[in-house]
């Protein structure tokens, strides 16, 4: 295994960008193909290695290697090519967290494209601008069972370390599709646009909802763009306590999302 | 009103040490009287006022105060004495957020005894940690019409920074108990103690659901302790899709709550 000691070592200062949220000078044309990205912690790195494969670079703390398990187990599973040790002084440098587990997978994030028409199950997110919360719409969602997420531009970046942590693992089973034209798309829907709204909106538990359709949720402070939600065939409202502020997007489209869940149980 | 010119300002270097989460050197025994708490912004200063009264100081960044009718308006609604201006620059640098609003008011958190007999719905936070995650439940549960949040030893601050941003005016419309032995409490409930649960638990949606009772959710990572979950009269879980992490502590209250509140609407 290659042992990086020095922080001039050109692949370690790739890394370092990387992580500091740079673009890769590797990467080709975003458009076409998904970002380098770092994944950090043994979970993640593991998640990657059962859905999506190898990683291209797989970098290890060398003395937590030597005395954890859990790394050696994952260090076996990858090809010789793509492994590194470091010093750990190094390894904490790349560190987004106050404890790391010094390991680091760099991978290229999937860029799939938007299909022609969509009759899955899914949640579009419109302009959801804090990471923590985008990702944990990842991960509820995950949870309820849906498998596609439409992400607007101006959607915290779904592959940024925030979003990943916060996710839980929720990429790995799902198709991210970002940088959408959410409008633009409506017109290849197959199943109805379902738009949570504060106004103009009927409540969540007035009609049946439908085993599957596209949720759409907005940005914190704005909601759901009023363009999108004309578009909408249903907007609807969790009736909640008078007087108080609205639920924060990540809550509501818990209640919405296991909702539909409870009235479709086994559907979906 | 009282001009602030200076970093020296013995005022101002109290309402920083403040800011920085540090006790206030004016603080009595905290376990008798809640501690001080600097509120940050328009939103929460009106809130207070509303709900809490006069705070014992108010700060004014000048310059906005000026120019922002909003600011204005809070700022004839409070008692001269307690009222002051600051340089723009001293106003930003007590601010925990990019864009500040040049407002902030010191406050005396309020400290309620726990109730004896504790016979309304109310939420028990056993542990939680991320101070986002102890706002997010606030504001959940205040837009569920839960009106009393029980936090255990180790739970983030409620009166933090931080979960202050994420309750969104929570504070002000609930009762919140901190450093609460939960297990002790255990006696004095006349309601069902309910926990979240991922492990001998039943569905959530298995058995109607009492109208009040108490909930409680645990840490991140571990979930509610043992010893409490022992005590449960009933443990539910969320039935959710295969292979993916459980929900997010926050989430699963809001599905938990609103469950609940669904199905004695009106009652709550």
């Amino acid at each position: 295994m290659k042992h990086i000691s020095s922080r001039d070592n050109p692949l370690y200062k790739r890394l370092m960008r990387i992580a500091a949220g740079k673009r890769d000078m590797q990467d080709a044309d975003p458009s076409t193909v998904g970002p380098s990205v770092l994944l950090e912690g043994i979970h993640l790195c593991q998640a990657w290695l059962q859905y999506g494969g190898q990683p291209l670079v797989a970098l290890f703390d060398a003395e937590r290697l030597e005395r954890d398990p859990e790394l050696e187990q994952l260090a076996t599973e990858l090809y010789a090519a793509v492994c590194h040790s470091c010093e750990p002084r190094l390894a904490k440098g790349l560190s987004q967290v106050e404890h790391g587990q010094g390991v680091y997978f760099l991978v290229r994030a999937p860029a799939p494209a938007v299909p022609d028409r969509i009759d899955h199950l899914c949640i579009w997110l419109d302009r959801v601008q804090d990471p923590g919360n985008v990702g944990t719409l990842l991960r509820t969602a995950a949870a309820a069972g849906v498998r596609h997420a439409y992400l607007s531009t101006a959607c915290a970046h779904a592959w940024s370390a925030k979003v990943l942590r916060s996710a839980q693992g929720a990429h790995f089973v799902m198709t991210v599709y970002e940088h959408v034209d959410l409008l633009a798309v409506v017109e290849r829907l197959a199943v109805p646009l379902v738009a949570t709204s504060l106004v103009d909106a009927e409540s969540l538990y007035g009609k049946p909802l439908p085993a599957a359709c596209a949720w759409v949720v907005g940005n914190e402070g704005q909601g759901v763009a009023a363009s999108l939600l004309a578009k909408a065939d249903r907007r609807v409202f969790i009736p909640q306590a008078a007087n108080v502020e609205s639920l924060n997007v990540a809550a509501a489209a818990a209640v919405c999302l296991f909702e539909q869940r409870r009235q479709h149980a086994g559907t979906s």
